[in-house]
C-alpha cells in the first residue's frame, strides 16, 4: 500500500505515479487515438460525408447507453471496494485476535516456556497466513522451534498447535475452565479469518460480468468517433482517448484491488500488519510484565 | 466456476466464450435486427414519412425512461450479485466450520475409531449438502459406514449424528465440559449454513420484478426503431441489436448467478470447496499428528 | 409466493399474470390516456398553439426531474426489497432454529413423552407465528394437548412453555449443564425471530416518503402531455400511459412486497416454510431414531 | 408515527396532510414563485433580451449538475432512512430483550416479590429510555417502588438495579449457574440498546454535508429562472416552485426522520412500543401462570 | 464536531462557516474563474471563432462523462460517510462496553480499593485510545496511580491490566465463575474497538481512486470553458467556478470525514464521548450506591 497525504491535490493531479492508471493505459490510449484519427480522416477528407448522413446520429446510442455504462462501472467499483474493505476488516480482526489471545494468556500467568511458545506461534500464524495468501511456500527454517509441514495447509497446522497447547494446559490445570471458555473463541477466530481471506482471494467477480464490462467498454469507445467526427473533427482524437482513459481506469483499478493481498501498489499493508502483530504480542508477553 | 485471469483484456473482448451472453442472445439479436429492418423499410421506403412526423419524436419517451431502465438493471445486478456473494460467504463458513470442528477434535485426543468416524462424517456433510442443493439423490453406497435415509433430509441426519456422537462422548467423559461448550456452536452452525443455502436457492427475486423487468426491456427495445429510423436509417438494424444485447445481457447474467449452486459457468466452485474440505479434514485428523 | 421459472422469457412478456401490475394499473392507464387525448385535442385542434408557445418547453422540467424520480423509485424499490429479503432471512432462521432445537433434543435422549411434547410444540410455534403475523386468531382446537390463551400473545406463550420445559428438565437432571447452555440461545432466538417479523410487518416506509412519491408520480405524468403534444401529437396517448405504467408499477410492487407475510402473489412462502418445519422436526424427533 | 394504508393512492395525492412537506414548503414556494416572476418580467418585458443572449444557455450548467444534485439527495435520503430503520431495529431489540428476560425469569420460578419487582422494573426501563431520548426529566413519582436519581443517567441506574438483583438471586441460589449465564447477555443488551439510541439521536449527518446540500439546492433553484424565461415565459413561475418543492421536500423529510425518537409525524411509534412491553411483560410474569 | 440545528436553513445558506468548503475553495475558484476568463477572451475577442468551430461541440464529452463523474463522487461520498458512521458506531460501543463493565462490577460487590482502581482504569482506557488515535503521547502524570509505558501501545497495556485484575479477582474468589464468563467478552471488546479505530484511521480510500478522482475533476472543469464560451460568453467565468465548487466540495468533505478522530470541524465528538464515559462510570461505581 502506498502511504499518501490525501490533501495534497497538486501532486495528485500533475505527477504521474508508477501505479497511476494513466501510465498503464497510455499505449491503449495512443492506439485508440490513432484509430480515431483514421476514422475522422476517412469521414471528413476521403468520403466527405454530408451533415445529413445517418452516421452522424450514431451518438444517440451512446446517450441511451451512457447511463448503463456508468452504472455498471459504479457497480464494479463498489463491489471491488467492498471486497477490499472486507479484506481490510478481516486483517484488522487478525490483529485484534492476536492481541486478545496475548492479553488473556498474560493474565493467566502461564510458565516461561509457554510464554515463549505462544509469543513465537501467534505472530507465526500471521506470517504463515501472509505467505499462504501470496501462494509462497512456507520457509521451515524461519521458525526452527515450531515444525510444520510446508506441503500441507500451514495456517491450519499452526491453529491446530495453538489449540492443542491451550487444551492441554487446561487439562493440566494451568488454564482454568472459565479462562478456556474465554480464550477458545479467539483460537477458532483464527481459522475463520484464514477462510475469509481465502474466499476473497479465490473468488473474483463472476466471469460473465468481467467479460461483459470489458466488451461493453470496448464497443462503446470504438464506435464513438463515427458520430463525433461530424461535430468535433480532429478534436475526436484526444477526446476519445480521454473517454477511454476514464472508463478503462475504473475497470483497471477495480481489477487491481480485487485481490488485495499481493504486492500491487493499492494492495493492503499486509507486511505492516504482520510487523505490528510481532511487536504487540512481544510487548504483551515479554518477561518483566 | 470458470477460472480466469481478469487482466487479459484481449481474450475477453474478442473471444466468444461458451458462457458468453453474446452467444445466448444471438438468435434474439438477429430477430430484433430483422424486425428493425422491416420498420425502417416501411417508414423510409414505403410510407416515406416526413421529418415532421410525430413518430420521429417517440424517442423522447426513451430518454425519459432510460434512467429508469438502467437503474432497474443495476438494482437487478446488485441483488443477484449480493445473493451470489452471500452464497459464497456461506460456503466459506462451511469450510471454516469443518476445519474448526476437526482442529478442536484433534486437540481433544479422541480415540482412533472416533477419529475415523469424524474424518468420514464431516466431509460427508459437505457432500450431502452439495447433492441436496442440486436436488440430486444421495448415493447411500458412497459412504457405506454411515447409514442415512436418502428419502429424508440428508444433511439434517448427518448433523444429528455428529451432534449425538459429540454429546455421547461428553457423557462418557472423553470430551470435557468446556470442550463441549466450545464445539457445540460449530455443530449448530452446520444447520444454519444448510438453511442459508436452501433459502438462497428457493427464493428468487420477487415474481413481479422478474416480470416487470422483462416486459420493460421488451417494450423499450421494440419501440426504439420507430423514432430512430428518421435519424439513423438502416444503421438502426445493428444499433438496436446492440442495445438489446446490453440490456438483456444484464438480465441474463443476473438470472444465471441467482441460483449459484448448480453447474452453470458462473456458479460457485462447490466441487472445489468440497474437495478442499475432504483434504483439510483428512490432514488435520490423520493418525500421525 | 408464485413459483416460476425465471428463464422462460416468452411467457413473461406476453402473458398477463393475475399478479401483474399491468392488470392492476389498466383502469388508471385508460384514465390517463383519455386525459392525455383531451389535452392534445385542446392544444392541437382547439387552441392551435404555435410551435413557439412556451408550453412546448414544459418538458425541460421533466428532463431535470427525471433523474430525481428514477432515483426515488430505485430508493423505494431497494428499501422494499431489503425488507422482503430480511423477512425471508428471518423466516429462514426460524427453520434453522427449529431444526437445531430438534437435533439437540434428539442427542440428549429425552423421554418419549418429552419427545411428543417437543415435536408438537416446536412446529406449533411456527404455526402460531404465522397466524399472529396475519392477524388471525389462534384456533385452540388445532393443538388440543397444549393450552394457550388466544387473547394474549400466542407465540410468547409457546416460547414460554418451551423454555419452562427445558429449564425444568435441567433441574430434574435430564438435561445437563452444557446441554442447557447450548440449547438456551436457540429458545431465545424464537422470540427474536417473532420480534423481527412484527417489526417488518408494523413499520412501512415513513409516511412522508409514501405521500411524496405518489404526489410526485402523479404531477410528473399529469404534466407530460402539455409539452409532448407539440412533438408527438396523438402518440402522446399511448406513450403517457406507458410512462405511468412504468413509474406506478415500481411503486405498486414495492407496496406489495413491503408486508411479505400475507397472501399476496409476491409474499413469502410462509405456509411452505411451516410445512417444512413440521416435516423436519417430525423426522428428527421420531421414535425409531 | 402515522398509521396509514399505503394502498389508498387517491387520499395520498389530493389530501394535504398536516405532516405533508407541501404545507411546510408553501411559504418558500410562494417566495420563489414571486422571485421568478420578477426575473421573467425583467428579462422579457424590461430588458427584452434577444434569443441569442448568453443568459439563455445558463441551463447548460443545470443539466450538468442535475445528476449531482439528484445523487446527493438520494445519498441524503438513504442515510436518513438507514438511520431511521436502524433506530426501529434497535427498538425492536428492546421489545425482544424485555420479553426474553421475562420468559426466562418465569421459567426460573422466582418468588412473588421478585416477580413484582421485575414486572415493574423491566417496563420501567423502556419508559425511562423513552424519556431519556426525549430529554424529558424522569418523574420519580411514576414508579414509587423503585427509587432512581433523576439527575443521573436513569436507564443506567435501572439496568444496574436489574443486574444487581439477578446477581444477588444467583448468590442466594435462586438462579442457578446456567440460568445466570443465559440471562446475563440480555441484561447487558439493555445498555447496548440505550447506547445505540443515544448514538443515533446525537449524531446527525456531518455538518458539511448539511450545509453543502442546502447551499446547492438554493443556488440551483435560484438560477433556474434566468435561463428558462426565454423558453418558458411566465410558466417559469409555477415550474420553478415545483422543482423547489421536489428538491427541498427530500431534504426536509430526511431532516425529520433523522432524529426518530421525538413527536414528529414520521417518528417511530415509541409510545406504542413501550405499551406493548408493559402488556407482554405483564402477561408473562402474572401470578397464575 | 459542530453542534448545529439542522432545521435552520437560513443560517446554513447565507453564513459562510469556518468549516465551509466555500471558504477553502475560494482561491481555487478565483483561479479557475480567471483561467476561464482568459479562454473566453481568446476564443471570442482574439480568435473570433465561428459558431461552426468544432471546439464548440467539446461539451459532448462533458455530457457523456457527467454521469460517470457524479457517480464517482457519490461512491466517494458513500464510502467516506460509511467509514465515518462506522467510527461513530465503534465509539458508541466503547461507551456501552465501559458502562456494562461498570454495571457488572457494581453488581459483584467488589472491595473499595478495587472500585477505585476500576473507576480510574476504565475511563483511562477511553482517554488513552483518544490520545493514541491522535498520535499524541500519553501523559504519564495524568493518571499517577496506574503506571503505563508511553513508548509502547498504551491502550493494550490498560486492557492487559484490566484483564489481569479481573482474572486475579476470580482466582481470589471475589468474582465467581459465571460473573467472569459474563464480564470477559466486555474486556476483549475493548481491544476489538481499539483495532477497529486504528483500521479506520490508517486505511484511507485506495490510492488509485484518490488520484483518479482528483485528476478527473481537474480535467473535467479545465475543459469546460472551451465549449461553453460559444453559448455562454463571459457567463462562463462564474459558472465554471460554481461547477468546480460543487465537484471539489464533495471530494473535500469526503477527505475531511475519512479520518474522523482528529480536530476537524466534522470530526466525531471524541472528547464529549470520553467525558461521558468518565461521568457514567463514576456515577455507577461511586461509594454510596
Amino acid at each position: 500500500m502506498i502511504d499518501y497525504n490525501p490533501k495534497s491535490w497538486f501532486t495528485f493531479i500533475f505527477r504521474v505515479h508508477k501505479a497511476d492508471t494513466f501510465r498503464k493505459l497510455l499505449p491503449l490510449m495512443l492506439a485508440i487515438a490513432a484509430y480515431s484519427g483514421v476514422i475522422v480522416y476517412l469521414e471528413v477528407n476521403v468520403f466527405k460525408l454530408s451533415q445529413n448522413s445517418h452516421i452522424k446520429n450514431i451518438s444517440l446510442v451512446h446517450t441511451i447507453l451512457s447511463f448503463v455504462i456508468s452504472m455498471l462501472l459504479v457497480f464494479r467499483t463498489n463491489t471491488a471496494y467492498d471486497r477490499w474493505w472486507e479484506a481490510r476488516r478481516v486483517l484488522g480482526s487478525l490483529t485484534n485476535t492476536c492481541r486478545n489471545i496475548a492479553i488473556k494468556l498474560k493474565a493467566i500467568n502461564i510458565g516461561a516456556d509457554q510464554r515463549a511458545f505462544f509469543s513465537t506461534a501467534i505472530p507465526m500464524y500471521a506470517d504463515a497466513l501472509r505467505q499462504h495468501l501470496r501462494n509462497e511456500r512456507w520457509d521451515v527454517a524461519s521458525v526452527p522451534t515450531i515444525m510444520v509441514n510446508p506441503d500441507e495447509h500451514v495456517p491450519n497446522q499452526i491453529a491446530g498447535l495453538l489449540t492443542e497447547q491451550v487444551y492441554s494446559l487446561h487439562r493440566d490445570g494451568v488454564i482454568n475452565r472459565e479462562e478456556l471458555l474465554l480464550i477458545g473463541p479467539d483460537l477458532a477466530a483464527l481459522t475463520d479469518i484464514c477462510g475469509a481471506c481465502e474466499r476473497i482471494k479465490t473468488t473474483p467477480i463472476p466471469f460473465s460480468y468481467s467479460v461483459f464490462i470489458k466488451k461493453f467498454i470496448f464497443f462503446f469507445t470504438m464506435t464513438l468517433p463515427y458520430g463525433w467526427s461530424f461535430s468535433l473533427g480532429y478534436l475526436v482524437v484526444p477526446l476519445v482517448a480521454f473517454v477511454l482513459f476514464v472508463l478503462a481506469s475504473l475497470e483497471l483499478i477495480a481489477e487491481e484491488i480485487e485481490d488485495p493481498f499481493g504486492y500491487d501498489a493499492n494492495d493492503l499493508p499486509v507486511n505492516r500488519i504482520c510487523t505490528n502483530i510481532h511487536k504487540h504480542v512481544a510487548e504483551l508477553l515479554k518477561k518483566n510484565n
